[in-house]
């Protein structure tokens, strides 16, 4: 079996996710990894893969069957997704809602004139929680659909805990309010404001000297990351915060509460959950199994923009429709 | 907008699930319902639809463009299903997971050629189960996939009951062992028995003067049904069996516990579940969804048959590709 051949752009927590994935998946090799820094500053994980530098990417367009983009979103994507279609089937975890149908209009051009694939916004979120969304409201169409995230770090609420004056190190977990979702659970369809479905935990370690109470403050005033939300700032050692909080974790629930019968008093629940190690490595693992799909669905003649809104279940997995009948259905 | 106009051939549970679930989609429309009973006996919970001898169903062709046929898997979908894909595009929730690829098989082959789509074994299990386990296995490669059913009723060990000498009325509903979930949920990809999966607990309304002590050995010795369980019957009257046993609940867990990372170190959950009011509402309501999917796909002109893996879950909505992007993703 020729296996398929995936190249890496861009090396740090997602970019090595997705090296470990593709080990565990035997019909596909990893042929290289393009990076931005120096080739020879990039350590990987697989003795003997090249690393070479993302700007000469063109020059393997045809040793790469998917190139799995691992840029952010808020700078990386938006360029290199589009760029990076012109020579190669791509898949991105593009993850900035808001500005999801520009970055697909762009990806879809570019991928149409260049007779390639391209696949964006995969990982869980978007990803799996969006098809997840998209089959509970197209199966219960009278009802509500809810959306919990954690108990997980999230980078961007760590990141602004780190900016606080008198903060060394910190870290953010989001953590759905089990209340709310039990709540949820019971069908009873509640109204949820933004306080009443998250909470916030922080875990700071404090420069000597600081002003405790004036960093917890800062960090329960901030607009736009902790204001709205019921905040915990917790302040540690150092010891204790690399033995403690040095991984990513992350998960979260989708849930469908809806009615069904003559009088729509039937309630009907359907719920999807996540629990993740390492996000990272989760997210890796999803845009493997897209990469499978993609070069099915490029080796079928498809070009353009799809999400995974648009690609069958099926085309993930390496059993064949037959053996997928026979052992899953 | 054209509406799809959906027909009905088989009015028991399941059909009128489907007959209530179209009114909650306003893109459909119920044209007819077909019935080996005489039609004049079948009384509708919609005024003004008609009722048809299933007998003359291919007269109607023209009139359909999806035929729900809401038959038991046991004798009549084998049968009606390759019969009915010669007039019209078709969806089934056969669940006998052992003949799934020889009905797939005779599907397949009378749609294409008669130029009809098919979809088979649509419904929860299988249906949305067997999708989540094949997104659950293509992500995470190494790992363990439970499945648990219940708490819901089980008809074919109902039956069973009611045929044990001494039983007036029973009902037998299956329980997924809160235990081995937790297990599961833990991480540590127990190995389970079908005694650590599921009990088995039983509602009867014995006959007067029966012997309630053979009743019970009766039942938990019972072969293929209760034997290799753990099983608990309750003896109760019959006006709380008809005010505590009137409805059909059911649901279940997939839960996908897998590995990842250089040492396969981080554990990952993915977790999909139902919690139903109604089973066969819930059934009627994913054959309806799908019938929406089938309804466009055979509009790009597929021919065939088709199952829940090769159909994406775009097509299931009644948004566009666009709004989905917009809203969902």
């Amino acid at each position: 079996m020729k296996k398929i051949r995936i190249g890496i752009a861009g090396y740090g927590n997602l970019g090595r996710g997705v090296e470990l994935a593709i080990r565990q998946n035997d019909d596909m090799e990893l042929v290289g990894v393009f990076t931005r820094r120096a080739p020879e500053s990039v350590k990987l994980q697989t003795p003997g893969v090249p690393v070479y530098p993302l700007a000469d990417a063109a020059k393997y367009k045809d040793a790469v069957d998917v190139m799995i983009i691992c840029g952010g979103s808020a700078t990386d994507l938006p360029e290199q997704t589009p760029a990076l279609v012109k020579d190669f089937n791509v898949i991105d975890s593009f993850d900035t809602h808001a500005r999801i149908p520009e970055h697909f209009a762009n990806v879809d051009k570019a991928a149409k004139e260049s007779g390639h694939l391209g696949m964006i916004s995969l990982g869980w979120d978007p990803g799996l929680f969006s098809l997840n969304r998209v089959y509970a409201e197209a199966i219960l169409r009278n009802g509500e659909t809810y959306t919990f995230w954690g108990k997980g770090v999230s980078q961007g609420h760590s990141d602004a805990i780190r900016r606080v004056k008198g903060v060394k190190r910190g870290i953010q977990y989001t953590c759905p309010v089990e209340s709310a979702i039990e709540a949820v659970r019971s069908g009873a369809q509640p109204k949820l404001t933004t306080r009443d479905k998250h909470e916030r935990v922080c875990y700071v370690v404090a420069e000597e000297g600081a002003d405790l109470a004036q960093i917890e403050q800062d960090i329960k005033t901030m607009k736009n990351y902790f204001d709205e939300y019921n905040t915990t700032v917790n302040f540690i050692d150092e010891e204790t915060f690399d033995r403690e909080h040095n991984t990513l974790p992350h998960g979260g629930f989708v849930i469908r509460s809806g009615k069904t019968g003559a009088d729509l008093s039937t309630t009907q629940t359907i719920e999807y959950s996540l629990k993740l190690g390492s996000n990272p490595e989760f997210t890796a693992s999803v845009l493997v199994a897209y990469a499978r799909a993609l070069s099915r669905l490029s080796a079928e003649g498809q070009t353009g923009c799809k999400t995974a809104f648009d690609i069958a279940p099926g085309y993930l997995s390496p059993l064949s429709p037959e053996e997928l009948r026979a052992h899953c259905l």
